[in-house]
């Protein structure tokens, strides 16, 4: 996506697009405020993969380029819910799902950095919140800002990392998405951990149920399928 | 490596070694002040990949449990000489060599930090020195200062990370080293940037240059192997 012609003081944006409704906010609220967006998704053998597709689907629909890294490091290290496509997700050690791998967010933060410095871009966005349910240190504030200090450091250049989500709820998100006019893009997201084959969402997961409680609040239909019946009350159609 | 039987209080450390000089003298260091220690080990196609065999080595000589990483991320994102092996190494942008990864140096703390939560380990050590000749911005002391900070926050996790030979040039290191009675390995570490076929270092890549100058200084003469012949002076054996 390039909007200014000219070569000289366009803004370049690097978006972290996991493929979830939170990250395809980041990247309209990109597309909204940059020059130049491009995005970049990770496969580490996560739990949910069919979410790398619908990354590639937003890119698509977005028109922006768009950057697989594989990741396998992070297999090698847990032993991590997340990595095993058998063991359900529980609560492990320090009140954390054990899904949790330490650093992860970190790491493609990392990544993306890496990525923008050799292109040039000298901005990345990030999807995470501290309102979200998880509980993951590296999606706080704080551990963002550290990171972004300790990138400027090691890189020995100025890189901003952008996270227009971090103090917004799900329903505020959503409302967010619908004043950029691409509330319709959340139809190719994903949330759900435990989607049958067809990767419909099942809508009891944790993850599920903080979806359809924002579309909820918001007052909007989740225009994603689910493999229950949702009871929608007086919601609008997006 | 364990000395201390009691499992409560022993102090555990996770070394990044490289199969170089300066993490074999930081392994030293830490088998003198740590109760449990491991190593880790990248793998990530660099360009003296001989390196991995070293760290190897000087894993079973120091008696400790070595594991190695696969980081094939940053042969994705780069395009740089270490990652290739016809490209000669030179000078690159921002006064860098070309050989720059940005942030390989936060990518690999990251990786032994999130190993060692994983395995209950809350120190890890790092060969990295500001008086080295590179420049990298990720070797310097500010910079592993921000990173710990960023990972005891982003792993919420009390996570230390050493790094002994921050301050010493490369004959203060080699005199560590015998002072912690280990010299001996370096015979098993790898230094050179163009080595021939058998692995043995050209002597003249400034890599080598560093190391020679280092063991003269030192006053010691250096135990491997060079194609050219060094002039020793009155060096000693070690």
């Amino acid at each position: 996506m390039i909007k200014n012609k000219k070569t000289n003081n366009r803004k370049k944006i690097m978006i972290c697009l996991s493929g979830g409704q939170d990250s395809a906010t980041v990247l309209a609220w990109a597309i909204k405020n940059f020059d130049v967006v491009e995005t970049v998704s990770f496969s580490y053998n996560q739990r949910h993969d069919v979410e790398l597709e619908h990354a590639k689907k937003l890119s698509n629909i977005a028109n922006v380029n768009h950057t697989i890294l594989h990741v396998n490091t992070l297999k090698e290290i847990g032993n991590s819910a997340l990595l095993n496509k058998v063991e359900k997700i529980k609560k492990g050690t320090n009140n954390l799902p054990t899904s949790f791998v330490p650093g992860r967010n970190l790491i493609f933060s990392l990544y993306a950095s890496a990525l923008a410095y050799k292109k040039g871009f000298k901005h990345i966005g990030l999807g995470v919140c501290e309102m979200d349910y998880s509980g993951y240190p590296d999606c706080r504030d704080e551990t963002i800002k550290s990171m972004e200090e300790t990138i400027k450091k090691g890189f020995n250049y100025d890189i901003h990392i952008h996270t227009p989500l971090m103090w917004l709820t799900k329903s505020k998100i959503i409302k967010l998405m619908k004043k950029l006019n691409k509330i319709k893009w959340y139809k190719y997201t994903h949330t759900c951990y435990n989607p049958n084959k067809e990767g419909i969402s099942c809508g009891e997961c944790p993850a599920c149920k903080i979806r359809i409680k924002g579309f909820k609040e918001a007052g909007y239909i989740d225009p994603i399928k689910y493999q229950i019946k949702i009871d929608w009350g007086d919601c609008k159609r997006i």
